[in-house]
């Protein structure tokens, strides 16, 4: 395999560092999709977006209509293109060919939503320091989605430069919402794997957190379900009829603490968050309404669903304990799935050409971090008799996932797109 | 004491509807106090709003600068007078004097701020079927001051018209952020009671719930601390890393369920409330923040500083208990102050000449209902020797105060007037 | 009226130290009414115990079998009489009519039980200091009940002294279980205030804490309800096998912390306790049982019930919770009375002739606190037409009531049986 | 190896239903060791009791002084020697060596607690079926020591009568306190495996639960704290002054829920139990004291240690929030050791000629199930050079570990017996 990559690696820090200034929350991700495809079809790629690209209706946990059309507005504001908007209709993510003329044989996924949480301003991080802190207040490319929106873009760029050479169709997904496990099934129900043969996609540190490691594929995925749930009280004076309330800040605290103490699995392993909650109105009002955002996981789909049979219980008992209704209502999820060895073979050669990738520091098969939604896809071609893996691209980590001050080394980005080269040109010249 | 009313009772109703549909919540009460300055100033009242009228740094629990910023600009989109904004510089609440060149001699005190509750959309709802339900989404008139507003703003019209009768001066003070116990402090020490004598205050409701029902003066207020609560955790990735997060929702919710179980307190009543709650970012972030609004209170100074003094170490151990820092930000509060006996009689006598209050409803004492902020003033009077009552004025409620469905009964907004007009009279002629 | 007492106050101080030796639980009264019956009956009094003194079904909250047997065992060993043993037939209380030949006119009630307490063995404390600590662990007079036994056999020895002069019969009633309010409607049950006319009963301390005091009848007591509740869940290896136990302490626990969050009532005082609490087996066992010893208490009747009602949800639905099952078992409970004005003050005149009793000390109506089962029998009374009062003693208490260091100042004894002779022979007199 | 068992399969099942039906705690063994003790001495073997077989002042969760003395009179009664009693001095447990003037080659482990918990009375239940159920209630052999009791005994048996043919000493020891963790420290302290180069222990179960299955070894133990918790409170008349209290039984309670709510670990599995809890007093005192029985596990010891961190933090912030002090007291504890591989082998080919084992249920290497004390034999043994095994004994179970219901198949005595003795005899060939 002969591939020499063209794209210099401070064009792909440019668009990292672009990416991570406009972080946008899962199905908002206005401006970068209207990026992404601008940037793509210019340079020649076939491009979807809106509903070629994804089912509306498949779509769960899409944030309410005011929230969205505030982001939309903010998305216009920093400079997205109008014409790109349009065709989109109000969906994110988009899917792009790098020879639709031919029949369809690997998949490459790269996620590009960011994280509800607000980007740390310490002089210590480096996206503050140096002016690429997220614009919008609240979300933050915390997990490192920015770098696999920047690698998929260069990937393409590289593909398309030598696309002459290729036999089959190469696709690239740039997913939405992959937090909370909502856009691969609305893109896979939209077709976008249809008949691909090999599925790949890479995650920026999980377990690999030294330069230069490698871990080519990943199995220990944990299923997940995503919920919200209301609880429905009552209000009433706090000072004069406490006993004509019926507090749903009560009832929701229970259930966070219960919910929580949820027992440990004998048969494997399990995790219970509740990433949100709010309640109430006035300090003197017993509050009518809260609201908690939630997640079980576990390490098979017969553990998570027994997670979510036991928080389902709690939830309705803790209202019930006070006199209340409530609604759960279900957010997004998704299974495990294994990566194949016979392509964590074909990674681990990939990379045995990049000096990057330290063959001491390449690992087989390793522990994912709870679920990627990669696992939908990689589901979806292994039914129809394809093969995949979901690797893990070593870096130092100042801080871990999700947290305020995360951020990666953006030396991987070159080694991570040419990886990406190297296996789409081994498997299109294997067929 | 001879005197009959002029506003028609259809005058009264109407004030009470557009303060109702322009309910705004404490210190943003901008739309409300405009319209009051506007319209007792064009009828001969000398009308004091700003600094002269309330003291800035003595407000507690004043929201922040953006959202004061957007419900000053909703305001002014509902029309606000622009000259009187000016002109209160950010400042709500008035004062008004019916004959500013006499000495002080009684003030009445009346509240205009509303409840941060939704109000009801529900037709059995009368200002949502009559068209008057609030236009600001979250705050609502459930407790009757768009009411008192009314009733003050007839009051002045009444007395101005027969103002060269009086023999002292009588002020009218219209306050802000009376939820809470706010915003009579901030006023007591811009002077608004200096020098008077008498003071006199009334609310709808409370313990008066027949039509035609009577409380001439109160005891039995709760003194009340209002207060909130933050926990500083640590984010983390509640899939990969939940033991590296610090989670604050977590602790914020046991903080909720053992401040409900702070014990019943031996020598007299107590309350406890968590009026609001909010915390957390991504739904599979482990929480960072969360953020609790709370008020404790108890039938003596001593009983309610007992229940702050456990609330705080309820707060503090929770943050600890998940290794986190935690802030308890004073907000508002009062003490007790109970109605002078005499001006129960002078209420008393003046309401015998009026019609709708029936002699077999009335009543010379009755109980409060948790904290008004009418105390702060009474007590200040007290001290300078004077005197004062706090009276409830009975109407029918088909819901508690505070609730979604709070309303009144609107035909007893001329009684009340003249029954304030009458009590001043009455004063003014005992001097 | 013309009374001297001719017990010596030494004697009672020995009566009293006696019954504080052999404290024992309600309804296991065992050594303690057989010293009582022996006691009067050879002093000349008309003695009823098991059957004829109470309803054995009509208990609530008897102690189990074994329990009991343990406990009659310890009375023999610690000397109680074997014939009284037999005839009282597992039964503990008892009546004694000083004049059985006349009609009944009045009832003087005396609670003999002690409190599950493990007493002080500080040398602060008096009973420690001087040897007469309780002999039983776990069961401690710290309610000064040992007091009201001795003072009930000051007064029988005193009027069977003067039997002649009376002309109606006087019953002195020695109530098992007084605590948790269980012995006085069994009483009643077996007819013990058939009759009478007048009721009185006192507690030493309660809210007359300065030597000298004497509120000579109380309101405010609070309504109660008395209930043990059990969780019947699932045991399984706490390691092995978490996810299959059903874990009854989690939703023991979790009932414990949200009874006592059960808002405060708008219309009155409310108390909630859990007294004990005990559950599980081994260490890494799944606990398959708990059991909640507890008692709500209101300021009427329909506060507390409303109390109740609220428990009940909390504990059924804590258990649900958690997939299992609850039982609630009612095990007492009582109402509220207030003491007739007319018979405060003959408690009143007749408390004037004691030199013990300051005037400046005495109060007509006090407040009581929580509970006393004397309102059964005052209730009844009440109903067939009688009036009665319940006293409170003045004392200095080195510590409240159920603490382990209650204690109180025997110095009251004398003067305290001499005002229950005092309003005897009024009653008497009065007819 | 040619090794034909001798001991019938009948006296192994009388010597386990025996053992079932004196059924002991942890440390309380003395009917146990006093029969085997007895039963190998008589048969030939060299038995040490007492501080010759364990060092008293290691263990750790030893029972209260009056349990112990009634326990121990308990077993007198039940016809426990009292020669052995009286050397047992107080201990239980005991080291049998089948050859003690040769070299010390290899020590067999079984253990011979029970658990805490009452024992099913089902029809369904063999053991109450059949006459065997636990003599003693609250204790039963619900995790299989009876058997490995059983089987030790019958071992002895088989290589006593083998012994001359023998080249090195075989130790049996017989580990009281197995459950707790709190046994095999103190017996490795008295120097029961000094010099030992091989360690074999088994358990009926765990992860093997078809009939003829085998697991030659196992791996993925927790390691495991023991440590109970103490809250010291304030009593005080739950109606008169629940403010004046400091309620231990919240504070525990509060504790419960979190200890329970501590999240999950991302690098290993975690477990955390309150076994037993118990508080308070009388029904209406504010609880003074409350105790919780508790273990963490860890799939590592770094994990196990952030366990016990976060759940100290928690008590003792529980503690704190309700004004009180706590204690925290070690009761037992362990880390993980992982069998050898080559002791595998050895195990698997001894039971290659056992009928029992069928080749298709024979595994390497398995799961453990939380942990067992065999674990600090075999780290000891490997810290001085040697290698040793844990295996699992395939049984049918009707219920799982430590529940009430808890049986396993007798038939699988005769193998085991026969499988140690192989395993012995190929270790002692091997040398």
């Amino acid at each position: 395999m002969d591939f020499t990559p063209h794209v210099f690696p401070l064009q792909l820090s440019r668009f990292r560092r672009l990416f991570h200034r406009h972080a946008e929350s899962g199905f908002s991700e206005f401006w970068t999709t209207a990026f992404l495809a601008r940037s793509l079809s210019e340079a020649g790629c076939a491009v979807k977006v809106g509903e070629e690209a994804i089912c509306r209706e498949a779509r769960m946990g899409v944030p309410d209509e005011a929230v969205q059309a505030a982001r939309l507005a903010a998305a216009r504001e920093q400079g997205a293109d109008p014409a790109w908007l349009e065709r989109m209709d109000g969906l994110t993510g988009l899917v792009a060919d790098i020879r639709p003329d031919l029949p369809l044989l690997t998949v490459l996924r790269f996620d590009i939503d960011a994280v509800d949480v607000e980007e740390s301003a310490s002089r210590e991080h480096l996206p503050a320091r140096e002016g690429f802190r997220s614009l919008n207040s609240g979300v933050c490319h915390a997990c490192g989605h920015d770098g696999h929106a920047a690698i998929g873009l260069g990937v393409a760029l590289e593909l398309l430069r030598i696309k002459d050479s290729l036999r089959h169709n190469v696709r690239l997904i740039f997913e939405p919402a992959e937090e909370g496990l909502r856009g691969a099934a609305a893109m896979v129900e939209a077709g976008a794997v249809d008949g691909a043969k090999y599925f790949f996609a890479a995650h920026i540190g999980v377990n690999a957190r030294r330069t230069g490691e490698l871990v080519c594929g990943t199995e220990g995925f944990l299923a997940s379900t995503k919920f919200d749930a209301e609880f429905f009280g009552r209000a009433a004076h706090a000072g004069a009829e406490p006993h004509e309330g019926r507090n749903s800040l009560l009832a929701a605290a229970g259930a966070v603490l219960n919910l929580h103490a949820i027992p440990r699995h004998g048969k494997g392993d399990t995790r219970i968050a509740v990433g949100r909650m709010e309640g109430g109105s006035g300090r003197n009002v017993i509050p009518a309404y809260a609201k908690l955002v939630c997640e079980t996981r576990g390490s098979s789909t017969e553990v998570n669903d027994w997670m979510f049979e036991q928080a389902k219980r709690v939830i309705e008992h803790s209202a019930a304990m006070y006199g209340q209704d409530c609604r759960i209502t279900l957010m997004g999820g998704g299974g495990t799935a294994v990566s194949d060895r016979a392509m964590c073979d074909i990674v681990r050669q990939s990379a045995e050409g990049i000096a990057y990738f330290k063959p001491e520091l390449m690992k087989d098969m390793g522990q994912g971090f709870g679920a990627d939604d990669a696992c939908a896809f990689l589901e979806a071609v292994q039914k129809q008799g394809g093969m995949g893996a979901y690797a893990q691209l070593g870096s130092l980590l100042p801080a871990g996932h999700h947290s305020p001050d995360f951020d990666f080394d953006e030396s991987l980005l070159g080694p991570s797109v040419e990886l990406f080269c190297r296996v789409a040109l081994a498997l299109d010249a294997r067929g």
